[in-house]
């Protein structure tokens, strides 16, 4: 039986009663859907053009006439189903990787070192064995006591040690509590060795391939994370890997799948063997990490909220089929709570934020908000469910940072009146319009706030004459960005008052953790001397937009800083720097970890934050002055 | 193509070129080679009853009409060959078990335990993490830092904390340098849990299952070493690994066989599961403790004599493939040497040698001699290749103290008479003489030599008109212990003018041993307070014989303490008690070890006590009263 696939005109094979969905897989066809297939966040709908396919679900969800649930259908016949690219589908186009460079304070000194020794020669008088003989040269070069040896290197040794006439290459990692041997080489091997820094987003994985004899970058690679299509957001994954028969294990296939990809695709690029890369370091929300290493993370989403571990320990590349020396460790930058993880604290390294006197507030938005207010002090941290609103979850033309993604606007004079404005939208890399970013989203939601097209609470001023302002019998009031003709799709890019609503709650959560975290110290947001904006938006987020509409505090724009990926970049940190990695141990065991359920304060300040920019105008005098 | 192999009449299906001791092997039939197969020891010689057997040696060594070296030989038809049990066959007869009780100073302490813990249960003002909150509480019971968990029970962790209400057993290892958890249950456990405590001798393998919930020995068994058809001793064993093709695997496996089906027999006896054995601890000469590991042993054989690693780091019981807890730990018992083995720091650890104030002597005569001198002071430790002579290695008649081995002999008065003495032997078991064991040969050569059949040079008085004393072509003058009619398969057993030499070669390398540690410190032997006998002999080696010829120093008899296996119990002592583990690496460390091949002291004692009892009558003024 064969399914083809419109636009892209690919057939596969399939059997009777496969499942769509899965099939489309198969086909390549990776379909953004956010509930992981079960039938709930309809984004997985497809135009079916001929063939029998039969939904079980069609009733309950609204899906147009010659449309199906893919996630419920089932194909009984030779078939066509048409996927249009309107967001929904996710590109392979590479994940963009522009970066704030941001000082780094350490010493180069990895967790994982190549270590050339000359040992004496036994003799009748010096018959010591060759184990204590390693062991001896190893602790007068290293300093460290108690190294191990794994049994694969015991039965290698005195071979090696001979071969090399008692020269040898010694590979030693350390994994903060111990040294270990992974590696022997007669003679002085002066091969390059490699270590992976690897930022596990929910939504993205990105990660740098890193010369660990000189801690040089030799390549990045970025790329979704194919968890996606069992969730959009931790909460779904979660839900998937507790339900699902073997959740926990197809998702953690499904992520060490994305990584080996990238692995491959620079060991390729460099002429670089596997077997070469010997340490990795991972920053990932809790969740994440523990998808990564296949533990069971369903307490994390039932109250009160545990992680199985906050630091799990170190492991072999090989118990987790990671692309890399088998023997070689993984590292997990430890987490605080369920919902700061490894991510942050590697954020609060990267950006040094613990180790100096000004009192800084890092905001990290991808799929969650994680919030770290702190000093040399203290360090006190929260998560806010900002939900997917600004990865286009929960948005009906909403999509991800990619090509055709709306990512700016600009209104005409002409608001209230028949013929409507003009709106010019920029979108990613110049293509056509398909979608709108997080980015766009905010912009659009201040720029329609400030000319009076939505009023402060987030609704349509429907007395204006506006054209592009419209009803529509399905999902209420919309606000036309796109015509159909411009679009990629030939559909009207619209912005419902829905998507608003579903904005200003990813706003007002933010803002709200923002407020309780200063609200726990006794201070005020313009205690605050520092504001560094990490994450997924990077430098794309409009600042002066997240301000007007409240979701940042209203400050001079001077204490303003981007600091990127700054997940990635600790996890590099502490793949170069002994110290880092250490440094950042630290930093989760001092940090405070609120929990934003507990107690009313988290939630008053949610309601208060629920209108644009906020009901309390003279936090924003910014605002004020604009009316 | 069948080959019959008799008097047993097995018969079993071969193929066309198979080797001869192979297919005998694959029958059961177990022949005591010493060379390992390489056609130079003429132990595996059998008699070929009917077929088409070629064997491509027979003319390089001396075998009888109708005999073929069957590890030369190759089955060109149906045959059948018959293998008596003259002493060359290894029965499957248990190894003896016969112990003595020595003190155990230690607190009941063992390296694995399983320990209850209660958990506060979690809440939103108390969220640490699962792993966290265990390890508070793990600490606090047990005092250490730094305990880990392997991912296997990282996963299960939070399941197991759950449905255990935040009661949980845990299962804790310890390396001595590293805690693990390797084991976690739901709620308070009580199941037993067990350990093995292993002595693998070069010829016998013996084990105890202990109950680590209270120390108490469950089961014994003891088996030979099926390594001992690839060599005979350790040096054969060695040529064997380095020269064959996977030869360590090869050792490594069969010794695994052979500590896996005693582990089978006595969880079937007992009902208990392989899992249930945590801890493993092994007692092995340094050569047997490289092939356990399956570490290349062949730099032990070679000058300067150097084991790859005295003390091989703990590995998991998987890493071996033993019949235990896949993550339980398997620990080897430290060497100090090449040839001075954890059998032998064992000893020390049983005897308490290094830490009494008395001055003791502790010989460990197994394959090898191995001598210990010290006190609560100092120790030191050689190593004397004593060779298997008193396994019956080199010997005509000689073997195993097995069924039928003539232990002990009685001489009648007329030794210079045409008719011949009476010679009245003691077998093992009661059972018709098969040939004659170690203590046997101690026993007829001192004897002999109190009677004036052999003079001080070990050579027979020819001059005697004794008939039990002849010459024969081949081998030369021997003397008949019984006569054919007597014994278990027909034939004379004699002994050789050449096994006299052989055991003088090896009594003189005990002697000359002892005096060189004893030179080494300026001591004599008057200085030694006590003399503790271990190892193979047990307490069937009669020591006023062993003095007689020289074996042994000359010393009141209520010096000498049998000790027994020492190996075993210093096993058994190391699993039952950490501090026990530690006193023994701590020994081994502090042990000096005397490469008697340095210098030319050992060659010169050596000569000197190539004479019985020596040539010094000084040193055994017993002997001198005696004549």
């Amino acid at each position: 039986m064969r399914l083809t696939v419109l636009p892209d005109d690919v057939t596969i094979e399939v059997n009777e009663g496969d499942n769509l969905l899965k099939a489309l897989d198969q086909a390549g066809i990776v379909i953004n859907s956010s509930c992981g297939g079960r039938g709930t966040c309809g984004r997985c709908v497809v135009d079916l053009v001929n063939g029998d396919i039969r939904s079980e679900y069609t009733k309950n969800k609204k899906v147009g006439q010659g449309q199906v649930l893919s996630c419920k259908a089932t194909i009984h016949s030779d078939a066509t189903v048409s996927v249009p690219n309107d967001g929904r589908r996710l590109s392979s186009h590479k994940v963009l990787i522009n970066e704030v460079e941001l000082d780094n304070p350490f010493d180069f000194d990895p967790i994982f070192r190549k270590i050339h020794l000359t040992l004496p020669e036994p003799s009748l008088t010096d018959n010591t064995d060759d184990l204590s003989r390693l062991m001896v040269e190893l602790r007068k070069e290293t300093g460290l006591d108690n190294i191990r040896m794994n049994l694969a290197m015991m039965r290698k040794l005195p071979r090696v040690l001979r071969e090399g006439k008692w020269q040898v290459t010694v590979g030693l990692n350390h994994d903060g509590q111990q040294a270990t041997i992974i590696d022997l080489e007669p003679g002085h091997v002066t091969t390059k060795y490699y270590g992976l820094a690897i930022d596990i987003g929910t939504t993205t994985i990105k990660m740098n391939l890193v010369d660990l004899t000189n801690g040089k970058n030799v390549a990045s690679q970025g790329e979704y994370n194919r968890q996606q299509k069992y969730g959009d957001d931790v909460i779904n994954r979660i839900v998937y890997s507790a339900e699902e028969k073997d959740g926990v294990d197809i998702l953690q296939k499904a992520v060490i799948d994305s990584i080996n990809t990238l692995i491959n695709r620079m060991l390729k690029e460099h002429g670089i063997q596997a077997h070469q890369i010997y340490a990795s370091v991972v920053a990932a929300n809790t969740t994440m990490t523990h998808l990564f290493m296949g533990i069971y993370a369903n307490y994390i989403r039932l109250e009160p909220y545990i992680p199985a571990a906050s630091t799990p320990q170190c492991v072999y590349g090989e118990e987790l089929g990671l692309m890399m020396n088998p023997k070689g460790l993984v590292y997990n930058l430890p987490a605080v709570g369920s919902y700061v993880g490894g991510d942050i604290t590697s954020g609060v390294l990267s950006t040094q934020l613990a180790r100096r006197e000004m009192l800084s507030l890092l905001i990290d938005i991808g799929t969650n908000g994680e919030i770290v207010l702190g000093n040399q002090d203290f360090q006190i941290s929260c998560a806010c469910s900002a939900g997917p609103t600004f990865e286009g979850g929960g948005i009906k033309y909403g999509m991800r940072a990619m090509d055709g993604a709306i990512d700016k606007i600009q209104l005409s004079e002409g608001c209230d009146s028949e013929a409507g404005c003009e709106v010019t939208v920029s979108t990613i890399n110049h293509k056509k319009p398909v979608g709108i970013c997080g980015s766009g989203l905010i912009d659009t939601i201040a720029t329609l706030l400030e000319v009076g097209i939505i009023d402060r609470t987030g609704s349509f001023v429907k007395s204006l004459k506006n054209s592009r302002l419209r009803h529509n019998e399905e999902e209420g009031w919309e606000f036309v960005l796109v015509w159909g003709k411009d679009t990629e799709h030939g559909k009207d890019i619209t912005l419902l008052e829905s998507d608003i609503k579903n904005v200003i709650r990813a706003k007002g959560a933010i803002f709200a953790g923002i407020r309780s975290l200063l609200k726990h110290m006794s201070m005020s947001v313009d205690d605050i001397e520092e504001l560094l904006i990490a994450g997924g938006f990077g430098n794309s987020l409009n600042i002066k937009d997240a301000v007007t509409i409240g979701m940042l505090p209203d400050l001079p724009l001077e204490k303003y800083r981007y600091v990127g990926n700054t997940s990635l970049k600790g996890a590099q940190l502490s793949l170069t720097s002994k110290e880092a990695y250490n440094q950042v141990m630290e930093f989760a065991k001092g940090m405070t970890y609120l929990e934003l359920s507990v107690g009313n304060d988290f939630m008053d300040e949610f309601v208060s934050a629920s209108f644009l920019p906020h009901t309390d105008l003279t936090l924003f005098p910014s605002f004020n002055k604009k009316l």
